[in-house]
């Protein structure tokens, strides 16, 4: 875990935030190098697969050229919905670094299953409210504005 | 239910059969008009994103420009991976008709915890092993074919 790519992560979650968006981000890194990076882009781009980090994983893939992300981290602002765990587990990506654990118990069960199913993609290192503070902030204050229109 | 639509999804996956792609094909219709299709293009397009059923819930949102497809339903010849179960779900399609149940019984769970679980997202109908004998004889054709490779 390396706190500088979770900065990133927060900055990319800021620019969604100044856009309207539910403020997440996710980075992609290899080797110490940022592959690729995202931010939340649903309602901008009109799409339920606008994710961070369903975008990270799409340019980390394009870069890479191979849909394998073997060895790669991605960090993310908050846990990942079920739809980008299971992206994550199929691209191979190898650790989830996470700020802040789905507040949503459901959910929360689900992407821990997700992860932890290794009867077909390998196992993924997953861990969680690395910086929760300052994650619930940024949502807390994002929310409170949106109620304010 | 329409069988048409489902032969329509056939089609689709035999485009993936045809490219050595496994062969799963998706079609989303609305009001009995067809507004996109997909087939798995996982290994041409290098992205395990690019899934029939992704693919058609992208071009869904493109053509209707919303990321809300209510109302529609979608036809996959097999059950969909998490991954594509929670983007079903997130984009609120309303009825999920499948050809043949997912034969790996922790993801087969997984999906029927997606849909089931309606604190966030609204329900979803999920109808599957419609035409099994026509996926299963389509995915071990592949299969053998790939091995005999």
């Amino acid at each position: 875990m390396n706190k500088e790519y979770m900065d990133l992560a927060f900055f990319y979650a800021e620019k969604a935030y100044n856009l309207d968006e539910v403020p997440i981000g996710a980075v992609i890194v290899k080797d110490d190098k940022i592959i690729s990076y995202g931010f939340n882009l649903k309602e901008s781009n009109k799409s339920v697969l606008e994710h961070a980090e369903i975008i990270a994983i799409r340019e980390a893939s394009k870069k890479i050229d191979n849909w394998r992300l073997d060895g790669c981290s991605i960090y993310v602002t908050l846990d990942p919905c079920p739809m980008c765990a299971s992206a994550i587990k199929q691209s191979r990506i190898s650790f989830v670094y996470s700020a802040l654990e789905n507040l949503d118990k459901e959910n929360s069960q689900l992407i821990h299953k997700i992860f932890e199913n290794n009867t077909i993609n390998p196992f993924v290192s997953f861990e969680s409210n690395i910086d929760a503070e300052r994650s619930k902030k940024m949502l807390s204050s994002f929310f409170k504005k949106q109620r304010n229109k």
